[in-house]
């Protein structure tokens, strides 16, 4: 199931500001040119990447694109905030249906690292964004490390975690899954889900035990 | 001592091929384009970044600069190998001083975020080399991943730490590494050296017990 292609959810706020999509099939248009400009600032890097080159790959026409978007500039920032998202709606369901914090953790890395195997050009458009859009870059990261520090001191509430996780903690925790999904998701393949997820959720059930 | 002022050893290799500096006159000139190369690419990214810029700040001549190096992107991949060689010569003393493995891996943290204090342009420089020069950028990291796994390894057999320490941990702790420099090291220093790896290492210490 896990790796069942669904189409992802996208917000009509994605679209520069008063152009929002008012219609499914404007959500639709909109979902087709974030994926398309996926590839295209994936391929080619933000500076060769054109506006041409992304609606040529979402087939449709130029004038759709500016319908949403008022520029490159815009489309790419839009991009980052949809992949931060796209991976949050990705792990998030894994995350809530574990049984504690540890297996949450465990199951939010697995889920990141077979995200990251099926969009290999996320590291390329996130890390391109701390030069393209240093503000993107640190939204994405900052958020997520809230998202990761909030849900540690919940399973420390809870008592399944030492009662003293740290922002320090969130953020060890989102270096080792970037890095591991940098290595194992996009480099290469060469081990299990469950081997990654298993070695390191094995290390944190001792190093964040109560 | 951690913050004193050291030159950093250079590496005449690191001068374009045929180019290497014979004399300690020639190691300093050398040293100074790569400090002024470091602020450059720094500052400006590589594309803004200039060869007259970089030996403007070094305070030498054009010709100089070219007495060690082929072009821009030749100062840019020496820059890349001569920071992943600064990072190796600033932690490897503390590491090799550490009475056990966790205590190494404390005391490389803790070094490596103050080098980081030191050289925020690092993180800028090591990644937009995964943009200009992709073989860099995955020598680095590669690089790095392997001398933490090795360390790990010999850590294990003097039974300081668990005996299946693999790869993975590796990566993970370079990525914890790696994201908290970014985040107490660049963005903000709110927290002291020893607060990040005395949490780290204590985290370890029960996460990678024998």
């Amino acid at each position: 199931m896990a790796d069942a292609p669904v189409a992802p959810a996208t917000s009509p706020s994605a679209a520069s500001e008063g152009k929002a999509p008012r219609t499914e099939r404007g959500r639709k248009t909109l979902r087709a040119i974030l994926d398309a400009a996926a590839v295209e600032f994936g391929e080619r890097g933000f500076h060769d990447a054109s506006v041409s080159g992304i609606t040529r790959r979402a087939g449709v026409a130029l004038g759709s694109f500016y319908t949403y978007f008022d520029s490159k500039d815009a489309v790419f920032r839009a991009l980052v905030r949809d992949m931060s998202d796209q991976v949050r709606d990705r792990v998030a369901p894994a995350i809530r249906a574990a049984p504690d914090q540890i297996a949450a953790e465990r199951a939010g890395l697995r889920e990141f690292v077979a995200f990251v195997r099926g969009h290999k050009e996320i590291y390329r458009i996130i890390d391109e964004a701390e030069f393209v859009d240093p503000a993107s870059f640190k939204l994405h990261y900052a958020t997520t490390a809230e998202r990761i520090a909030a849900r540690l001191k919940a399973g420390a509430e809870r008592g399944e975690i030492r009662s003293d996780v740290s922002e320090v903690h969130a953020w060890a925790i989102m270096g080792m899954n970037v890095f591991l999904g940098l290595r194992y998701g996009v480099w290469e393949e060469d081990l299990t889900l469950d081997t990654i997820a298993d070695t390191v959720a094995e290390m944190l059930a001792r190093g964040l035990a109560p």
